[in-house]
């Protein structure tokens, strides 16, 4: 330990020993003050809380007395091993106890927030965040400018023009940590006096994100093409929060006819936009690819928003988006004092793994990874003989699976729990469960599962849905 | 390269260091410097043109940035390829211009936002990442918790008990990105229905924060102790903002009648809260170092919130605060859905960091670092004769000068400007100007700056303000 911070009582009643030794005292006795901690020394002490270095011994020399610490010769005084079963009682009895989500032991989890693990570049990050702490480079321990490194937004829009067809300037770009933060920057940028339209299914976290920042959403069905035209029409939404390249979670694509019509929907009024969610679109395993909805937009109507949760690693916590320009103007006029959360070393490591090639490598390689593992899962499911349906395109890290067994939804999620496998109702997404049809249908996410893992899973769930 | 020969036009018309930019672009541009040469470092630069060596860093800084040359760790300066440069160039060519808060070129800033550079522990802090990237641990890009790593929060809880009085459980804390996020995090949490109290003079974003979250907020003047209690009571106000360790910028200490004052005054209802930011409390340099507020509260009314940006680095992005029970009862129930921004590797070197004790032994060498500036600039000013006061506590990394030489502060802030050098006008952080008095106050950051750097700026300040 190196320090000790204390507020001495001065009305006299108790000398300054004795209130050191008390407090140094209770430290101890309930286990804040580990065993074997090394005390400071007198001299540091004493010219920290500025008082004598006699005081300090007086009091020492009581604890040691008492037995709380030992002084070992040449290396300081140590807090002696007491009732290591008292320290523990008292400091397991808080009153605060860990808000643990509670996870469930499973042995096979299709949760749709994993990655490949064995996949990720450690070595090269390893290298790439050693070449990046460098004493010598000044803007290392400066504080971060409003939207991001310009050297990183320079790279992230080269990568976007490649390979999403977003045709932008890095001076366009906000870089923050996860699409929340994006959506509460967007929340303060737009106002709360508009309505928010959100998918119904959806992502499971968007309407509380609205709820706590006090701004206004309805929920919006969809259909196999994204949000229905009359249910946009119906709601009096203003702003559309949309998943064209993979509606999260049905996992289907939005056709260019849907596009075209939402697109011209937000072109009727000034206060419209639609915020594109583009989350996972680096995964498309067959057919040509679909440039993001952005680039079709020629009125500056489409926020892009993407993020490095599933193209890298959700524990990454980088996201970006690209406004428009009457949007940048805005941001820059209202919100440019906010700085950008992403810790500069971060951003400076992320920045050459994409200008050096490393990103779009990674992101080919796991393209095929996961092209295998869906075609694995896929291919087991043949064991369903017909009793099961594949819902969603032939993209992204998850997919949805009709049963047709007579069992409900939640049946098949309890009983998958109770061999140890993790699958997720589609309930779970949706806000407005009158939308909900009667099949039962559950979500399996695979990015997360080693081919061996899926083949064990699917056989086990063949014997409990069967 | 062994060296570079120019000469500098002393007009006066550019910046020595603009002229220094202008030249190697030039040389680079050309071909007449190739790629990959080095460039004479700093040191040698210096002695040779006989100018600054701050005067080059800025020139490499402006070449950094555009492109021209990079930084190698250990090395030097090199140029770049020139395909990068050429793709630069095109790069910004777009209507959209770069929202470059103007750096204005100074030679000597003393912004309260620097830190020491050459104190920070790079060698630690490379070998500690260098240790986190382990490909056998699992959790490392599995999504974050919401109030952080426990294990991180652990080591936090243990340092603000022994180094600020802070007796609190790892559960009460909650880890985000920087003190704007966490008070994003309290606007949701306690409703924008209340009326925050904020200092007046005080930190000049929180406003901005305020508005943009579209929360009421009502100015409260200071007296030499903190909040003015009669201006608190006339404001309505529900929740204070408060600085008592070292209110920002006075620089002033709230003393304990002050601080019992405050609690009480929040005791009286329900609905009050005292938000105390101890932003750079860990900086106190003569006298009994004072215990958090935070430490005196007997009925859950106080949130602590601290940060590393100041004993750390602010390019760093972490901030926490600590809720009291109720709140964070409602934490858990409205806001646990936020995924703490940040990112997983700089959770557990940060928890490496405190709990191997380099992040104690760092501030108890930054405390002697800052106090010897504090005392070289102090004993600078003498030059000035009783000419001018300095306020503020002897504590933190920035002090007030009161300068009684006839000159207003605009005066002040522009004579010095036009000599390289940064001071900034108390009246930047007056949201009320009415209560701004006539004196001519300005603020001197000294962190950044080294002794040498100190004495110079004002050696020069006594020839322009005298």
């Amino acid at each position: 330990m190196e320090m000790l911070t204390l507020s001495f009582v001065s009305s006299g009643e108790k000398p300054l020993y004795h209130q050191l030794y008390e407090y140094i005292k209770e430290e101890i006795r309930s286990g804040r003050i580990e065993f074997n901690t090394k005390l400071p020394s007198k001299r540091k002490l004493s010219a920290y809380l500025n008082i004598s270095q006699n005081t300090i011994q007086a009091a020492y020399d009581q604890l040691i007395e008492e037995g709380y610490i030992v002084a070992v010769p040449k290396k300081g005084f140590f807090v002696s091993p007491l009732d290591n079963i008292l320290n523990l009682d008292l400091k397991s009895s808080g009153k605060y106890i860990e808000n643990r989500i509670k996870v469930e032991q499973l042995v096979y989890d299709f949760s749709y927030h994993g990655v490949d693990h064995d996949s990720f570049p450690f070595t090269i990050w390893r290298r790439l965040i050693k070449e990046a702490i460098n004493e010598y480079d000044m803007d290392l321990l400066k504080p971060g400018s409003s939207q991001g490194r310009r050297d990183l937004r320079v790279s992230i829009a080269k990568y976007l023009r490649h390979s999403r067809g977003v045709n932008c300037s890095p001076e366009q770009i906000v870089i923050s940590s996860g699409t929340e933060s994006l959506f509460q920057i967007l929340i303060q940028l737009l106002g709360q006096e508009y309505i928010y339209g959100i998918e119904n299914p959806g992502y499971e976290k968007l309407n509380l994100l609205f709820k706590s920042n006090n701004a206004k959403f309805k929920t919006i069905d969809i259909d196999m093409k994204g949000m229905k035209m009359e249910e946009i029409e119906k709601s009096g939404a203003d702003i559309l929060c949309i998943t064209p390249a993979h509606q999260f979670p049905s996992g289907e694509i939005m056709p260019i006819t849907r596009r075209i019509k939402i697109l011209n929907w937000a072109y009727e009024r000034k206060s419209r936009y639609i915020i594109e969610d583009d989350y996972d679109s680096e995964f498309k395993y067959s057919g040509k690819p679909i440039p993001a909805l952005f680039g079709l937009d020629t009125y500056d109507k489409v926020i892009y928003m993407g993020s490095l949760s599933k193209s890298l690693s959700p524990s990454i916590r980088v996201s970006y988006m690209v406004l428009p320009e009457l949007l940048l103007n805005q941001y820059r006029e209202k919100l440019s004092f906010i700085v950008c959360p992403v810790p500069t070393i971060d951003q400076k490591v992320l920045q050459r793994f994409i200008e050096d090639g490393h990103f779009e490598r990674h992101i080919n390689r796991m393209r095929n990874i996961y092209k295998r593992k869906r075609e694995v899962l896929v291919g087991e499911l043949v064991e369903f003989k017909g009793r099961i349906d594949v819902l969603g395109a032939d993209a992204g890290l998850h997919l949805l699976l009709r049963v047709n067994n007579g069992m409900s939804e939640e049946d098949l999620v309890d009983k998958a729990k109770k061999v140890g496998i993790g699958v997720y109702g589609i309930s779970n997404y949706f806000y407005n469960k009158n939308s909900l049809d009667k099949s039962a249908t559950v979500l399996l996410g695979y990015a997360g599962m080693k081919d061996e893992e899926i083949r064990q899973a699917i056989s086990k769930l063949t014997e409990i849905w069967l």
